[in-house]
């Protein structure tokens, strides 16, 4: 056995938005090259069908320090991949793994680039998502309120699209409402909104609105729905919304 | 022959950061089903390895309103691929479709999103990209200086972890720099900077260093780069940059 076989490794794989269809085949080749891997339930199951011979840890939502523990423990003598739904970085496991791996000597990481939700959410909706554009997570248990919404400000008076992931959770409702009052201080009733639910996975529901009406949708809305917000140029067409890049002001088409 | 299948089909499909590794399995089966595949020559050589029995058209860099206007119109008889090197939406083709397709009657669209050139960077330094994060791209091609400069004030202004594209063309090396000079207004010179070239293709270079020793770097700086600014709480760990999600606050470990 080579040194750096018995030494193990630590892959952090992002699994895309959702079923084996969003995987890459990089991440599919190193999940079928571990020894272990390890995640979330619900993401286990997007990719279990794929894994044959691999030792599969399910760790409940919410357990994610441990986890990572968990992952670096293993790949000191193991291969093991740690997976995150849509990509290692964005609202990823990356980040803790990273974390907790630097109170360690010398664990071998990779990390390994995924589809995230923001770019499944967008196609589903056209094309709202292909200028300079903000992500904000409202989720509070992390990030102070005062923070999140400053963000809010902020992503707004630069005109930016912007990507709303977490928009509630099971306990936690209430701040977007008023995270929509914010937006409304910059942008139009008529800025289209996109509000996407489960995007590629089972249950996918897609909404193309405004944001003068985005509260309609409220019930529409959990944590499993990423919402975008035009610019001040995007436009609704048919269900979908398009955000122009600029060619038209450049090129007679 | 079905209704649906005489009047064609256009799929804008995202192909991921570089080489085949990176497709998703999605798009490989929607590149593979397609009768023509329209592309930058670039691109189109990331994939072709896999296309068969594909009629392929390579196009020149800069001219995407011809291609999309050709796949738009070649779409109406036949099932036809337009691709885009990243994702779809995140300065991809996405959105040009879309507006080419806009001036027409019942074009049948499906856009097929990939993973991003900025997943692709974070990964490899990485986990700078685990909290909120604004991208901004300095082409003034298509974007008035003004408001690219205006979108790097809120973004730092904000806190967020910023991703800048297109730092630099054949035509247009200096706002780079001026840029640099905006978020050095708000950040430290001790802020993590991560320089990615070339994120999954030949000629991958990644820099970690900082916001003060950044220009250190401007020859390493093209178009083919992404640069990750971290936000305030970033740090370097060895060559790769970390931005605490925030477990760390809440958590003991």
């Amino acid at each position: 056995m080579s040194p750096s076989r018995s030494q193990g490794k630590l892959y952090v794989v992002g699994i895309g938005p959702g079923g084996v269809d969003y995987l890459t085949k990089k991440a599919e080749k190193v999940l079928l090259g571990s020894e272990y891997v390890i995640g979330n339930g619900a993401y286990i199951d997007q990719i279990s069908g794929i894994l044959k011979n691999t030792k599969i840890i399910r760790s409940g939502m919410g357990g994610e320090v441990e986890r990572a523990k968990k992952a670096v423990e293993l790949s000191k003598e193991h291969i093991v991949s740690i997976i995150s739904g849509g990509d290692a970085n964005i609202y990823g496991m990356a980040g803790i793994v990273l974390e907790v791996a630097e109170k360690e000597e010398d664990i071998d990481i990779e990390v390994i680039s995924g589809v995230t939700a923001i770019s499944a959410a967008a196609s589903l909706l056209g094309a709202p998502l292909v200028n300079d554009f903000a992500v904000v997570s409202l989720s509070d248990l992390l990030t102070p309120i005062a923070i999140i919404e400053r963000r809010l400000n902020c992503a707004a008076e630069g005109d930016f699209v912007i990507a709303i992931y977490n928009p509630k959770s099971k306990n936690r409702k209430k701040n977007f409402g008023k995270s929509i009052e914010i937006l409304r201080k910059y942008r139009s009733a008529e800025t289209p909104v996109g509000i996407v639910r489960n995007a590629t996975r089972k249950g996918e529901t897609v909404i193309a609105t405004t944001l003068g009406k985005i509260m309609d949708h409220n019930e529409d809305i959990n944590m499993s729905t990423v919402v975008l917000i035009g610019n001040s140029e995007s436009r609704l067409w048919k269900s979908r919304i398009i955000t122009p890049r600029g060619y038209q002001k450049k090129y007679d088409y």
